[in-house]
């Protein structure tokens, strides 16, 4: 075993260098090394085209402007919120789709905000002084209070709809201040029906040959008008050809390539086992509970692709962590880079101490982890309704702070984009938040045990199910009235409300904080000091031509449109339209909206529908454009091949592949399947 | 992390050598080292007596004789299904309990059986005899053929009413063929209330301390009248004393002390993680569902504390494996095995290739394994109906084979039992049946892929849900009579019939047979050819002062009445009465049934409730006699603590602990509780 894992390391440092891998920032892009292999030269202009051109919905996705009067093309996966919000008796735009057949007919999704970056400042050497000298514990407040002074400084010098948002890259190895445009006003514009969105559901998540329409269009807006977008793409009417170099800019959400063994152990044996109880056992009770009514359908139909999507990928993160030689591999990386810096005796000196330092704090999140999780981080009390009171018991006490010594959640920076979400008027299903505040209740006392003190605090004599349903009946805070009364009232009127939901979280607020203050103090003062140390051992050894870790900011990789061989077989990097009608069984997840199978005869069966690339990209970069070296628009990325999932920890060009929606079909379908000719006007589409 | 391991591999070791560790036979009973820890002597006759007193229960679990007209005490939870058959519309035996005031009132429970070890003979050398100088895969057969023999000359020796079964011991290492009288009339005549056999329910289970009544009373009939049963044992008054020497007579069903390192991680990263993706997700669906009605609820309220049970015990055998430091132990003592073995020629000549041997057998089954899940071990068509479809299908196939080429589910000595199962008069629930054979197809598709050639041929068109609901709804399986008719005319009939359950298994068969066959081939047959090796190389090193591990067969072991340390904490062995009323919410799963609350005051509140005890046990000890030295009853084992769940891998003696109902508790309820005069008087009861 140890002679196999040894050869594997080597060969996976090796193909790192020739692989198209790597989540790049824009200012250090690796033009040369991608002319070098493909022959065409990415430029700064290039790269400020593509950076303005790409947005950050706040959801968690990437989109790109389609047009100069701020059209956004994302995934239709990113707008399932939005539509489920925008949903009724009366209309289940989920079902239906969507098409705004003028600007007045589009809709504003509740809380959506789209975001630009505009600028970037590097702040590293501040930071530096900040904590120079100090305990890791003392070091971790005085980090926090200098970046949430850096990005007030920066707002208070920038208008209104600037925000500024610290930034770690290469886990403390750098501290940027990002400058965001914000969008408050993103209406719906085009959705297709679900049933071609995820056209083969879970069971085709992750897969590839694949058929997924899985586009929206969203519009931002600046005082109720269109905004102007002038950084906008051009759409390749063609999409690309095999082999084709391309481009993706977008928000990788995380990745955890940088972690030391110990992290990834604890990943693999405490944090992805429970995320995986919790979330199977999720997944059963909203499919049984779906099946309860309408209401119950529309309320969780999306919710329950959402629960499946990250089953699918944390169960395939945990065999990537489960392989032995894979395990290997990184334990082998991990000593070479240590015995490189215990050679050295000014490394030595600056970096030595850096492993004992995470693997103490690992061995220490071990121990507080459930509590942790269930407690403070809120997998015990689960709900939109649960989650508004804690906003508002935390928020208000926080905001009473001086705003350097705030929890960074609740910053000057960060309040907007949390007071939109939390005055934003969304339906609330008074019967699923009972179904999910008596299930994390109930895990809560699984996980914890019926005798802990937190338990018997939260529960006191009451079943889940019990104080569940008297919980969430008698709250007010459905209501958007009432959460900004409570808000703006502060911890006075907080202190002073009846309702239940918020007297249980001032409850066991202390608690919480209790053991927050013990996980910041213990487990991440220690992990993220340890982490800068590595970050600038790894600078020194390897010098400054490598990428950060994933998170959530924007990045450009690169890579070819390409298949991949699958236990010996070929796989195409193109799918058609003709194996879409082909596949299609008349019963969900493989079934056809009527607009499709309308269209049959009228759609091209060659057009080519899905595509692979062998881009690094990974959840985040759902909704990012896909671009040719000519700067045009030849695909839509919305998800991975299954071999992609492990690129949480690796990246491995012989299997990883992205997977997008041709432009080919996007253009032929918002054609022939809606006719969409007013939004086909608005796109700038070249040959 | 290696130092760490070797030297907790020494110290596992010697642990092991002092241990109340081992699932003895009653001929290889280790009596001279129990005299040396505990002063007393267990003789011939004591263990003899156990024996005769000890009843296997066919549904997985133990019992024991408790008066000489064939009244069986066992763990409430043992009773479960025969208690679900029992209930309808009008009676919920399982809320309600149930008590017979005469033995007129006693109630048959379908299909159970109960079975007694008679008699035991050693048929090691027969088989070494047949198979000799064959390939794995032949000796494969001829063992299988050889054991069929041996168990048809055994039975036809004997009277109809012994049942004659082939018993692997330590991985092959030993063949037996044992004889039990067999009971087929089984009928129930005490059972608690759920709430208090089950008080605590899922949290509580595993844990301790704890306070559940988790006992029945059950009764063998012949020819219509109670058995007579003389080995019975007498039960103490007062239960054990903390320290005392306790012995556990039982049927363990199985563990996995002695597999090698593949095998283990195969369990690890495999078998065990696909175990609780499936179950953990019924879980939720069956919470969920039982809410819909009382008909749900009656038909899955059992089903889900097994579903829970065996979560609990996956999620803490993963953890087991998932510990570093003891895998590191198992590849230690693996190897240094190993090393003895290839230190000697002529041990190196018959066992050398053993590991590997089994190594490529996994290797095989970790390809395979999906596929023969979902395929030929039925996890893609799960529920009662699509159980009885396969029994039909195969088991008339078979049957017109002769008897030493069957497969070994139907040969001549198994029919009786699968006959007695096919034909008993059970209420199906369709819903139910729908929810469960939905629920396997959707999880079939997404292990095997939409593409898989099995699903295609299973679901063709349809979707999980619509294919169920079509094959319950028409099929007539669940009338008994239909189900005899079948059986009865063997595969004409079968093939002639136009059930769609029967159809869809007559047409999945010859594929679920070829799975089957590429098993026993390249899994099976080197598997236990390497297993046999590895055991006659065991023997060689250690001699056969060993115990193999558990095969649902009798076993006695050793302990004493002892608490452990837990975090710091001394836990007591003994939980009294008076907590369970403290500990009481009012809230399932921690409510009283009204019985016990009417009798809070008649009761003692120092009577000791449940007890823990170092003997090593596993699930199938379940319903299990605690005897003491004086060959009297002290109590009834029903669950381990946590810490016992590691014990499938190895067995640690300062945290493994049974848990047991006190017979001090049991008198006392059955006199206070439920005036239980009758049955009071048929115990034999010392003080």
């Amino acid at each position: 075993m140890k002679k196999i894992s040894i050869l594997l390391a080597s060969l996976c440092l090796m193909a790192a260098a020739a692989a198209d891998e790597g989540m790049w920032t824009i200012d250090n892009f690796p033009a040369a090394e991608v002319e070098k292999k493909f022959g065409v030269k990415i430029g700064d202009r290039w790269l400020k085209a593509a950076q303005l051109a790409t947005t950050r919905l706040e959801n968690g996705c990437t989109g790109s402007f389609a047009s100069g009067d701020g059209l956004v093309l994302t995934n239709n996966h990113c707008t399932w919120g939005c539509i489920r919000n925008l949903s009724n008796d009366e209309r289940n735009l989920s079902d239906e789709g969507f098409m705004a057949a003028t600007r007045g007919e589009e809709l504003q999704c509740p809380g959506q905000q789209v975001s630009v970056l505009v600028d970037m400042d590097d702040v590293t050497g501040k930071i530096a002084e900040a904590t120079a000298g100090l305990s890791d514990a003392d070091a971790n407040d005085a980090r926090k209070a200098a970046l949430t002074k850096l990005e007030s400084a920066c707002e208070s010098d920038a208008d209104r709809k600037i925000r500024c948002e610290a930034v770690t890259l290469y886990n403390g190895g750098q501290y940027f201040i990002y400058q965001y445009k914000r969008y408050d006003d993103v209406r719906l514009v085009f959705a297709p029906e679900l049933d071609i969105a995820a056209f083969g559901g879970d069971p085709d998540n992750f897969n590839f040959p694949r058929w997924s329409f899985d586009m929206s269009f969203l519009r931002v807006y600046e005082d109720g008008k269109p905004a102007r977008t002038p950084n906008h793409l051009e759409w390749r009417q063609s999409g690309p050809v095999a082999g084709e170099p391309v481009f993706i800019a977008g928000h990788p959400g995380s990745t955890d390539r940088s972690l030391t063994v110990s992290q990834l152990k604890m990943q693999r044996d405490v944090s992805i086992p429970l995320y995986l109880y919790r979330n199977v056992e999720v997944r059963g009770r909203l499919l049984a509970w779906q099946n309860t009514s309408p209401e119950a359908a529309r309320a969780v139909q999306q919710r329950i692709l959402g629960v499946e999507n990250g089953i699918k990928v944390r169960r395939n993160q945990l065999k990537a962590l489960q392989n032995d030689a894979m395990m290997a591999t990184k334990i082998a990386e991990e000593n070479a880079l240590k015995e490189r810096v215990m050679a050295d005796p000014d490394m030595r000196a600056a970096y030595g101490n850096a492993w004992d330092l995470i693997d103490g704090a690992v061995s220490t999140q071990r121990n507080i982890y459930e509590d942790y999780l269930f407690i403070e981080s809120g997998a015990g009390l689960s709900g939109s309704l649960a989650s508004y009171a804690k906003t508002i018991v935390r928020g208000t006490a926080e905001r009473e702070k001086p705003n350097e010594e705030r929890i960074r959640a609740y910053t000057e920076a960060s309040l907007p984009q949390r007071e939109q979400r939390l005055f934003a008027a969304r339906p609330i299903n008074k019967e699923y938040e009972k179904l999910a505040l008596t299930f994390s209740l109930e895990k809560m006392r699984e996980w914890l045990g019926p005798d802990s003190e937190y338990v018997h605090k939260i529960l006191g004599n009451d079943s889940p199910a019990t104080l569940a349903t008297r919980l969430i009946d008698d709250s007010k805070l459905d209501d958007p009235k009432v959460r900004k009364a409570l808000w703006e009232g502060g911890s006075t009127a907080v202190k002073a409300s009846e309702d239940p939901l918020i007297k249980l979280m001032l409850s066991i607020d202390p608690d919480s904080r209790a053991l927050r203050e013990k996980y910041e103090t213990e487990v991440e003062a220690p992990e993220i000091r340890g982490a800068e140390m590595i970050a600038d051992a790894r600078f020194k050894v390897f010098g400054t031509e490598i990428y950060p870790d994933a998170t959530f900011t924007l990045r450009v990789t690169y890579g070819s449109v390409k298949g991949w061989e699958e236990k010996g077989k070929i796989i195409d990097p193109f799918t058609r339209t003709s194996r879409l009608f082909e596949r299609t069984t008349g019963e969900r997840p493989f079934m056809l909206p009527a607009t499709w199978i309308d269209a049959r005869e009228a759609l091209n069966p060659d057009t080519p529908f899905n595509f692979s690339a062998t881009t690094d990209i990974t959840g985040g970069n759902s909704g990012s454009p896909m671009v040719a070296a000519d700067g045009t628009l030849v695909g839509l990325a919305f998800d991975g091949n299954i071999h992609s999932i492990a690129g949480g920890y690796w990246f491995d060009e012989t299997l990883n592949r992205t997977v997008g929606v041709n432009t080919a079909i996007m253009l032929e379908a918002l054609d022939t399947v809606y006719g969409a000719d007013h939004l086909l006007d608005e796109l700038t589409v070249v040959n």
